[in-house]
């Protein structure tokens, strides 16, 4: 059995993930990690875990890791994440990072938008981006993996297959994102009351989302070209999901609906958390809520590509893609918990 | 035109009680007091009301009172309200006041629920509740109205008919209460954190909610007997509504349906915001959001009479209660800026 | 006091007609049609309209007319309204209709799209689109109006600032839509049972959504140049609200945030119902339903000027509009029953 | 592996059953029965299920039973569940039954409130109530089980430790119950549109429901006296889950939270779905929406005992019972596939 820990138990993607690690057979949490000093049990904080989990959350320190873990995952906030991880990948445990710290690899692009030095060079130059649709083969081999963000994850895999054939042009995507509230993490403010968000639409960040420069980063990387995106979010009054519509333009005005659904089902023929809609159906977030996958669909219009995927922010977009992750480090099946 | 101010401008029910009075044809805003000191407009706090109010919020102190106004509500919350309301009084200034400082005639019982001293000796003594329908030759000669909680409002209406009258056991009544979530304030708190709501109900403070006196003590005075209630709120996700489900004992066990229609027919018969609802037809807190309206239903089963009414807190059981308040104590049209 | 009937009394948007019209000082509800042969009063349809319009519904028959009304609102489908809207101009009767059958100029674009022979060739030539902030002056002198569709009206309020100063490429332009369940109708269908819509968001019509055409075609009538936008709506989990997220391309790449607040401000500087948000302040939808109002801002990027609209599609985008027309019409105060 | 089909596959009940049994190690899928003749993929139904069970549904005839089932889930409407079970046990397959046909030892009493005569006199014989916490040994040697309602689960739960000690009146109890809209099941209805059902509250079928009989009936059996409630039920804005507040009279005045949670705490010690709450810690159905587990606190007031219980209507209310009956049923361990 794993040994696993969480480093940041108190968040509600430590819950989704807990709820996870819990059915997942060959790990077992041994861990968990909170920076405040009162040792709450964890199904105090979350209820939902009572008779499930009963551990006591220990407080986290700067200077000694915890003892009996494998691999930890690190849920804490950016700019805190990096504190704490170096600590860990020292001993040679596993980490698993949900902040923004590891994802970059370009230093001074993370420090622009962090508003941070960031501390831990070797640590984000030697990170691996854990989307395994895309860097399967480098996660095997890393010990650090930067957990992608909920909003870069329904983007990226929404747009990898036409970029990476170079079918459409890359400085010119619009992407409109639409995320449930969970994604504004537990803290309550004026933005998280109830009363703000239940029947309310709003843009936020126009022009400035984080997410962006993440987008961008991971999708030139990966696809060899400068790609340059649109992207403004907004807030949904549900819980959970995340819808993205992305329109491209085709660089080949010919192309067709069913060119393009040879391309989307070649390029994920062999994805177990990727599925893929056709015939004029399109991904809802009811369906992939509480799962691990990806839905997509895509539709070529006028002069324009329109992709449209969804998922989980918590579990696709967090909980689930780490777990998926530690399985693809750890040698499991790629599915193993989350089916 | 009355000149009026609102004391405590930036709550939920004040932003409800100025979309009242600026419909209201006898009625001019003419101050917007706020416990903070950076003078806001209030089309800044509530971006809704831009283009219909931007009036500057002024700093209130504890010494001064507003010049140009004839009537004050007063929308602090409890123990602060009566640092103020004795401030307008004094100067020969209408008061309606939203907390629960001029509810009780009962000092002694408000310090015990209120865990606070009672400043006001002289206003808690004169004030008039402020419940139209049972009150309305008292509010009419007062210049100190303590406008009724939401809970208090919804389960009073209903009642009263049955204990006027003699019909049920008065210490044998359950108040089953359910509300929308703007009945828990504005304040960002984890209770009112949009993913604990959502796609929840849940009970509180069981057993000791402090409308529960309230409620007690005004029925009692008002229909002359010892009337005792077991009281249960619950959150519900949506913004605004309140629904009671209130259980009654009828002395009588051969009362019909028909004999309560005729006594709640009768009771009522009169007022312009109390409907009665007959035929197996039910309130629904979809049909009264957004109006002064209470619905009543009632139905007698085999050893109870059911009553079931439906407001809207931040309406019939805040803003709007105060503004009928306000029409009968300035002897306006009881319904104006309400239909 | 202007007598006014409603065909088609049953409809979501009737149910907000009736409200606003119960509280317009020159205006009296004197007859309802309906398509049934029951002749149920309306508040039993609607309860939230008992003590407020206790009126019986009459079954609207194609021949005849019902007496004393001098302006009807027809609030039937497309294709049946046609059927109707004929007989009472016949007769001297002022037509607002809430259809679709009447916002086209060119008939043959409107049977492409709903599939259906027009069949008042004379009405579809004269009809104005009553959009009073485009075309005020026109509905002045007509006595037939079409009343726009909801999200034409979010976005071509949006649009028409920077279109008709020529200053967007107007066949670049992404229009994506997100609106409230009401805007699906009252019919129970699949699409609109509870569980399905809430805790969802998706996407419908992908491509195909027959406000596309009435944008298309009225923007380019009203800003004399052939506009295509991309329109892709979506479905919200909550009752009433359209949030238009609109992405242009400038011609001019150095234009400003401050140059464009300068056109809207120019634009809309008269209009009771516009509001204009600046300052990296978004329209929420919140901020907008039950009310008429249209907020709108705009943010200048790299390469985009980003517009985002909110409005009320029961009011603005039906009922709240109609009325305003009506208004325009007869002569009253534009904002007459709506502020 | 045991062979399990689902007779009614469409229900939303079934979905839950489904992803449930997908997760269950010794149980395979292996027939879909639907009344339909169109042979649809159960992933066409429900998209979410795309790449986890793809199976064609077969159309179910009432003179053939499939073949290669060990054990049917029945999931259809009351009335007709009875035409098709008789064709399962006579196979010697077992039958798990979700409607009301096989809930009542009373063949007269399911007459009077389902309004039909019952065709199976010798199922509704021998058939087990399936509450694995009150049945658990019968429930091991049957092959018929009538899986119980969801109200019913929530309220005998609560009540079973009181009533079972002879410490409450049992005809002085008042059951105030909350549901989700999936509690209204999949047709399309007024009830269930969603615009009104959200930003909604009211009680439905006062005085007539019939979880009520139900729920009479297993109690009165269970616990040897004849137990009577008041039992209202009201319709949350909100996808599933179940909250019921229950006031009973305790025949001991003095007695005290802490006698009561004992009792409750050796009524419940070894069941694995109960949780008990204690220290003014009340169930909410976020804590057990998706899972298999009854929370329940209690509060003892001046005359009262205030019981409150929460479950998902969908799993422990439906699905999730359903497979712990088949885990007891088979002798497999009872949280298989729940936990």
């Amino acid at each position: 059995m794993l040994k696993v820990g969480i480093i940041g138990a108190t968040a509600y993607t430590s819950l989704e993930l807990i709820k996870i690690l819990l059915r997942h057979p060959e790990v077992k949490i041994t861990y968990l990690g909170v920076r405040r000093t009162d040792r709450p049990k964890i199904s105090d904080i979350f209820p939902a875990l009572k008779n499930l989990l009963d551990l006591t959350c220990e407080t986290i320190e700067q200077k000694e890791v915890p003892k009996d873990i494998d691999l930890a995952f690190v849920t804490l906030p950016p700019t805190i994440s990096m504190q704490y991880v170096p600590l860990f990948t020292k001993k040679g445990i596993k980490v698993i990072d949900f902040s923004a710290d590891y994802r970059f690899r370009d230093k001074s692009l993370y420090e622009k938008w962090y508003k941070a030095q960031h501390t831990d060079s070797k640590g984000i130059k030697t990170a691996v981006y854990g989307l395994p649709e895309l860097s399967r083969n480098e996660i095997k081999k890393t010990n650090l993996v930067g957990n992608p963000g909920c909003y870069t994850t329904a983007t990226i895999l929404a747009l990898a297959p036409l970029l990476s054939k170079g079918l459409i042009y890359p400085e010119d995507i619009i992407v409109d994102a639409k995320s449930g509230v969970s994604g504004r993490g537990r803290e309550p403010k004026e933005d998280t009351h109830y009363c703000e968000c239940n029947e309310n639409i709003e843009a936020y960040s126009v022009g400035s989302h984080r997410h962006s420069p993440e987008i961008e980063h991971i999708l030139s990387i990966k696809t060899n070209q400068r790609v340059s995106i649109q992207f403004v979010p907004h807030l949904i009054p549900m819980n959970r999901g995340i819808l993205c519509t992305i329109y491209a333009k085709p660089k080949d005005k010919t192309i067709s609906d069913n060119d393009i659904h040879k391309i989307y089902n070649g390029f994920y023929k062999n994805e177990p958390f990727v599925r893929l809609k056709e015939g004029n159906e399109f991904p809802k977030t009811k369906d992939v809520i509480y799962t691990n996958f990806c839905d997509i669909a895509t539709k070529v219009t006028d002069n324009r590509i329109i992709i449209i995927s969804a998922i989980d922010n918590l579990i696709k977009g967090a909980s689930g893609q780490a777990v998926q992750n530690m399985n693809v480090m750890c040698g499991f099946d790629e599915g193993m918990g989350l089916l």
